[in-house]
């Protein structure tokens, strides 16, 4: 998928259009940059939404967790919708009416598959990767037993749309000359400074010192 | 709703219930910190995850939108699922499997109401008290034909639970001794240097003056 995808039927936005993209590349940008995503599925108990760590390989974005998780179990069985949504600032327009916000969104939709077998340790190998590049050589990799209670999950990226707003405020024309503050209060998700287990002696390795450089 | 909620079918955490939490306090510090959530339901295409702004006002969560908007719609006729969720770290440990995730989330279910009259002017109010306290009375306010195409609507949180996981690693006994480090890699939500309009000369507010400074 290079190219742009079509809308589908439910990637189709319809509210503040101009903020749509299909592409690609904007697509995968959002997923790389967030470390967690929110499922959307129902049951008999009506709409979930549910927070859980995601990554992407390929042209696919990836969930993992217990054997045991009721909602890895339904998405087997039903389509989802997966978001991504970074926040990047508030809008100060000089109308009340004309204040927004700056953020970077991504939906998914489609129905998850298992991973199982090799493709799940080589998931769950991109997933430590995404996380800190080099861990997954360090720490003590999985054994049988946990590989056997973890699941993992998949869907394609097919369906998917981005939604993306930037830039400052855009206030009516006879709203210009009023003498109120008008621009952008941003936000950023930052690294703070690691804290180190105080059972731990270990040296650090490059990810943990370039962690809050950045 | 001083006193921490019963579990509902919907609310009782069975995936690490120890870090499930009922208490009201816990549930408006995880909303009051947000300017974002992520509202499931579901339609004839299936489950949906919808990211829009939202605050609180008492024992609401409220959010609104264009009149037109389809998940405003959809919200009046079903219950749905509300969402926030703050990533606070990554969590190393000394093997691959207890790899974490420090984190606050929140999960509201209900069905949402419509605010109208009065009481949209004053949600509104508080929004704008949320995002920039003291603009309100700064900013052009909405004149009748912007409330007329603005939808607020508002849920209770009676049937809520939020999950919540701090600290450091929790490594199995047999993996203490390896010599990899294990610790938190922490993520905030920053405030960066605010971004005036060109086009506006308008003296920083306070709130503009000290965004970044907290």
């Amino acid at each position: 998928m290079t190219q742009p995808a079509a809308p589908s039927a439910r990637t189709r936005v319809r509210r503040a259009a101009n903020r749509a993209s299909y592409e690609d590349e904007t697509l995968k940008a959002i997923i790389d940059a967030a470390y967690v995503c929110h499922v959307a599925f129902a049951d008999e108990e009506g709409a979930h939404c549910i927070p859980t760590a995601c990554w992407r390989s390929g042209e696919h974005l990836y969930i993992h967790g217990s054997n045991g998780s009721r909602m890895l179990k339904a998405l087997l069985a039903q389509d989802a919708c997966v978001t991504i949504t970074h926040l990047d600032g508030l809008v100060m327009a000089r109308s009340a009416f004309n204040h927004s916000m700056n953020y970077r969104s991504a939906m998914i939709y489609g129905r998850f598959e298992l991973v199982d077998g090799q493709g799940k340790h080589e998931a769950l190998a991109t997933f430590m990767e995404h996380l800190a590049p080099g861990r997954q050589q360090q720490s003590r990799p999985g054994n049988e037993k946990e590989y056997a209670a973890t699941t993992v999950l998949r869907v394609t990226l097919d369906e998917a749309v981005c939604k993306v707003r930037t830039g400052g405020p855009k206030d009516d024309q006879e709203d210009m000359g009023l003498q109120v503050w008008a621009g952008v209060l941003p936000l950023v998700q930052q690294r703070a400074t690691p804290v180190r287990d105080p059972a731990c002696s270990a040296p650090e390795p490059d990810y943990v010192v370039g962690w809050s450089l950045d």
